[in-house]
């Protein structure tokens, strides 16, 4: 067996067991957000491209609005650079409806080659996972990454009838209504902004047994830590070598006890950590536990984070986003809740 | 714009616009297909790894059934090689259930690192040109491609309630029970079976405005359509170049549409044409139009095609799979269906 194992060759971008180097660096070209009307009055308000007044935007249905705003958050993200559709060879993202079918028919819409991803909450890290694979593999030169969620179409699918006003729970997170899109392009290309993505984490599946659906946050600390530990191993980095760790949407709970369960493995994440769905809502919103879904940490990336790497407030970014992957059936059938964070690393091009 | 269009630097592993050439080529270390029943009786069944005799498999529900032939086919292709889990660094894959609970469950119980995609029946196809591009781009040495669906699970989640016993159109397919999975490996590995994936090609998002969700056929012939010719124009190759041309699920209606389609285009598909759904069962089971879901072409390229080629019989394959992107509620919603196809290019590696 060992012999076995000695012909299959360690692949030479790669550190440790999950992590993934790019030496060929993909960089930001462009990014976009837009964001639900709650969200505009949020923490990170200003920073959205646009704001929803109304979370139908004139649409018939909700699940169609939420398209809409897969569909122009891309070519918002596009049109800041100047960017053609036509240059964009692909694109990658996801959503949480079924069957994705926010980033399905906004790719129908915008005719472009695509790529499906599901990672539930992680969809925008996971999108910027292939996207660099593909721009760093030397494959593509324009990639396109995104990511939604909208807080009526999510609440209708995974929990109630949004016309039964449900009272939520202490632990509840609200899923975030925005879309995010980071427009991804190949080393030496006159659209970067000196933001390169050098290192990508893919998340295992984690599962502790927890079967409450309204305690995501705590379902997905495990997960998250299970990655930041295996990126930080992986790549001999410590919290130090970071001036954030970002995590997607695990709320007041989950990030407080990503924290403690950090600590017992031997990480401090001292003052360098920040959850999007912890931060997304002001306290005077009150919002239970936060923000969560996969626009939470999408809207937050591509527009207060890259826009702070812009203006040289944050040099290094070890971005994860976690995920729940669970469904209304296997909820149903006893299942607990399987979850998984995958990470990409952001770095500021110096000189 | 023009100035701006050339800053952006061609990536060198690309031809045309929508092909991945693998210069670094991975290759197929080991593969394969679990089938239900009637699978088994069908015209493929000497070659599945196994048959199941009961579709809930010792399982409370059909979805956990499904799950398992997921996570079984995944084991299965590993122990045929004796390839050890851990060697594997990605699993890749999705099903037709809402959040992919199929793979999400599967990716827990192997506990590997897992990237989810979705592109409804042509997930098959899309895991395979991920696993690749992260093979060929040189960040990973050893991946597990897969797909599945079932019968069971896929009639009352998209249809009707099997109890209903309800009648099938003539233009409708039956959703194949089954399970395929595809080991690839770097250049170089003492596993390689000597079959290479040489290209990749990422279909685009194509939809003529069918709403009959009982005709996916006619659907998703447009879909194959383009990338068949996408394909040949990347590649300047012409169809005499492949000894096979494969669709994954079109069915007897939708495969001959494609052949006109295709023939509009001035694309002959002559005696190389397959469609893994009109071949899958006998004309003596009467499955109206043929089989269908991810499992069609996951069950047929992991079992009869690949062996085919192993044997010298085929040289060179093209593998697509088309998978149409709605939901039942974009249905309900009055939507058309968006189709998409995928492409990867199989071929024996010679002397």
């Amino acid at each position: 067996m060992d012999n076995r194992y000695k012909q299959i060759i360690p692949a030479p971008n790669r550190v440790g067991t999950q992590t993934l180097v790019f030496n060929n660096r993909p960089s930001v070209a462009s990014m976009a957000a837009i964001a639900g009307d709650l969200e505009g009055e949020g923490t990170f308000g200003d920073h959205y491209d646009m704001v929803l007044t109304d979370d139908l935007w004139g649409e018939e249905t909700w699940e169609k609005a939420e398209s809409k705003m897969f569909e122009e958050v891309v070519r918002k993200a596009l049109a800041k650079d100047n960017l053609d559709e036509k240059w964009v060879e692909c694109l990658i993202g996801g959503d949480l409806l079924n069957q994705i079918i926010a980033a399905n028919f906004a790719a129908r819409q915008l005719g472009l080659p695509f790529l499906g991803v599901y990672g539930a909450c992680s969809t925008m890290a996971e999108s910027l996972l292939v996207g660099s694979v593909l721009i760093s593999g030397g494959f593509m030169s324009c990639v396109a990454c995104a990511a939604s969620s909208h807080f009526s179409t999510a609440e209708r699918q995974y929990r109630s009838p949004l016309e039964m006003g449900t009272q939520r729970t202490p632990t509840a997170q609200r899923t975030v209504t925005g879309a995010g899109c980071t427009i991804l392009v190949g080393p030496g290309s006159g659209s970067s902004k000196g933001i390169e993505i050098t290192h990508g984490t893919v998340g295992k599946v984690v599962d502790l047994g927890i079967t409450d659906a309204n305690n995501m946050g705590a379902a997905m600390a495990p997960a998250a830590t299970d990655s930041i530990c295996a990126h930080l191993a992986d790549t001999g980095r410590t919290v130090d070598d970071y001036d954030l760790i970002v995590t997607g949407d695990l709320g007041a709970l989950g990030s407080e006890l990503t924290r403690e369960l950090c600590l017992k493995k031997g990480v401090d994440l001292k003052d360098k950590y920040l959850d999007c769905g912890d931060s997304i809502f002001t306290k005077e919103q009150d919002m239970k536990a936060g923000g969560s879904g996969c626009g939470c940490s999408a809207v937050v990336l591509n527009s207060y984070l890259l826009k702070e790497m812009m203006s040289s407030k944050y040099n290094r970014i070890l971005f994860l986003a976690t995920g729940a992957l669970l469904s209304v059936d296997s909820t149903q059938q006893g299942e607990s809740i399987p979850c998984v964070a995958h990470g990409v690393v952001f770095e500021r091009r110096m000189g």
